[in-house]
């Protein structure tokens, strides 16, 4: 397989000079705008208000939010450095409790810090910008090694698939790169595919943020993928029809046992799936496996303003009102499959098939 | 168990001097809007647009509609009455497939038409209006006999519930008295079960018409009944955290064997009752069923416009486009539940438990 998927898919982050520029996913498809953040603040309330988002992107944002935030007291009160970083590693884990790749990501960089006591704030400052960047670079990476790894076990286990035919993958949410530093995880594994031959996305669209409506549909077009809208109630009955050949999605986190939290939706699919034999693959770097959490009932579940159910922003900066005045709305932003339903994790270390609670034991730290 | 729900609730249609009224689902819940059919041809164009919706109610305002073509047409040309009707029954027909109590409400109506052949047109008007009239008086007493029914199974299967503790009801799409002439069906239960003791409803929201979050929750604050949203994609995870006492949904058709065509996204809760015990039931009246259908294979599905999904209407009357320009979307309005998940049936003659093939046959007019 080539790597030519990286060659064209969007990168929705950079940073220079203290300075964290994101591409602002709220404001995705009607507009291409930069946020820039040059403190952990911003940073933080970027990952809150899902203009940047993804758990592998979470991560990598939130090591250069501390990068920056080192930068900018380094120059104004280096001998607060600690303090800061402290108060500002708070202030990132905060933002948002369930995907892993958060903690992880602020660890790292925390331990950069505290190895680097008694250096010139510069240096550290150096330091910490050159950890984030290997972040970076290293889901950039496991990306790549995902949608290899993936690609494979989709094509052995569809093996009598007609050549030449297009193979339909169904996706919820966008586990794509907009979701990570590279050619994103599920989507990863959807790149890597369309490299061999034909492939077919349906995406559900994702209520209520429309990840898979803004997002996916505008990245895989950007790559001249063929996408599909789903409501993500017409996902069942799709699936029953023998349409689609795998479910791919990503993941927030992944317990130690193999349960998966991910995008509020999916758990529904992987019933779907397990209901009708199609396959259901799971695409996520290792940063997301959290060991201490022995099972799903483990993981913190985000959840989420009520408004952000009873009416959808328009593109023009205001609200378009769904639901009566007075009505609230449940919302939590993830649900967790039971391991039990996933037929394969895919990891930049390799797939684990069930029984996952021993496989996983390979990806161990 | 009282009457009282019936007297609380919205009637959404008037008929009178040849005029059907039709509360305009599309408005609710920014605006309660009459819309005014005096032919067939406004009245299909009502129910293709969703104006009007619901199984039960498209049945009772294709009755009327034939009622106010016949009018119109006996007030200027009474010698083409008959040719009249046929041309305007196969446009009610066409404006949507799959609710069975469109062709059902037809064939009566036209039933009536040949008996009258000969008489006056005059008289034959008033037949036709007094047949219309008796198809809405016959849904309205259907969803209190429903309502009873559906209440009393409900209970009995939740007999170790704890008294005073609110009953927890998950509904789909609206199956309440938007989409009928009386109290509704699912949420005819809902209502029957508000008389005895305290209920809670969580109505998904229904992507893309959003007859949740803009039908069900609307109708059930103005009666009182607590109701909170969820987005779709959140039913599975509800029911499976155990808050959920009973799914309740309508039907649009049902076949001899017990598969249900519902709303889409239906199949999804009944995937996600069946793994967690949870008992799914479904309500309708008996004119939802069809013996012609032998399962649900053969009940013909709606797949309506990409353009639905894609953007949603602003109570000024523009749209917001969702998704990026040159994408389309897959929206079958609904999925086949097979009947093997379906605990209970419940129509105005009875409840049809598992099998259902066997149970329905009593039901066979």
């Amino acid at each position: 397989m080539t790597e030519s998927p990286l060659e064209t898919c969007v990168v929705p982050w950079s940073y220079r000079d203290g300075r964290l520029f994101l591409l602002d996913q709220r404001r995705l498809p009607h507009e291409e705008r930069l946020l820039e953040c040059e403190s952990a603040v911003e940073t933080a309330e970027a990952i809150r208000s899902l203009a940047v988002r993804g758990a592998p992107l979470i991560g990598v944002a939130a090591a250069f939010g501390l990068a920056a935030e080192a930068r900018r007291v380094a120059e104004r009160v280096p001998e607060d450095l600690d303090a800061a970083l402290e108060i500002a590693a708070r202030r990132l884990l905060n933002a948002r409790p369930t995907a892993m790749n958060l903690p992880v990501a602020v660890a790292r960089m925390l331990r950069v810090a505290a190895g680097t006591t008694g250096r010139r704030a510069e240096e550290r400052v150096a330091a910490l910008e050159r950890e984030a960047a290997a972040i970076a670079a290293e889901d950039r990476e496991a990306c790549l090694r995902i949608g290899r790894l993936g690609a494979v076990w989709i094509l052995r286990r569809r093996k009598d698939h007609p050549a030449g035919a297009p193979l339909t993958l169904l996706t919820h949410c966008n586990a794509g790169a907009l979701a990570t530093a590279g050619i994103g995880t599920a989507l990863g594994i959807v790149r890597a595919l369309a490299a061999e031959g034909p492939v077919a996305v349906l995406a559900d669209e994702t209520r209520p943020f429309l990840q898979g409506a803004r997002l996916t549909a505008w990245e895989l077009m950007r790559d001249g993928i063929p996408v599909t809208l789903l409501p993500d109630v017409a996902a069942a009955t799709t699936i029953a029809s023998g349409r689609v050949h795998a479910v791919v999605v990503g993941a927030d986190r992944i317990a130690a046992n193999g349960d998966v939290a991910n995008k509020v939706g999916t758990y529904g699919l992987a019933l779907a799936c397990h209901a009708h034999g199609v396959p259901f693959v799971v695409a996520a770097p290792t940063t997301t496996l959290d060991f201490a959490c022995p099972d799903g009932s483990a993981i913190p579940i985000e959840i989420r303003r009520s408004e952000e159910v009873l009416s959808i922003p328009t593109p023009a900066g205001g609200t378009i009102r769904l639901a009566p005045e007075g009505v609230s709305a449940l919302y939590p932003a993830f649900d967790v499959t039971p391991a039990a339903l996933v037929d394969a994790i895919v990891t930049e270390r390799g797939v684990s098939e069930p029984p996952h609670d021993v496989a996983l034991k390979a990806f161990r730290p």
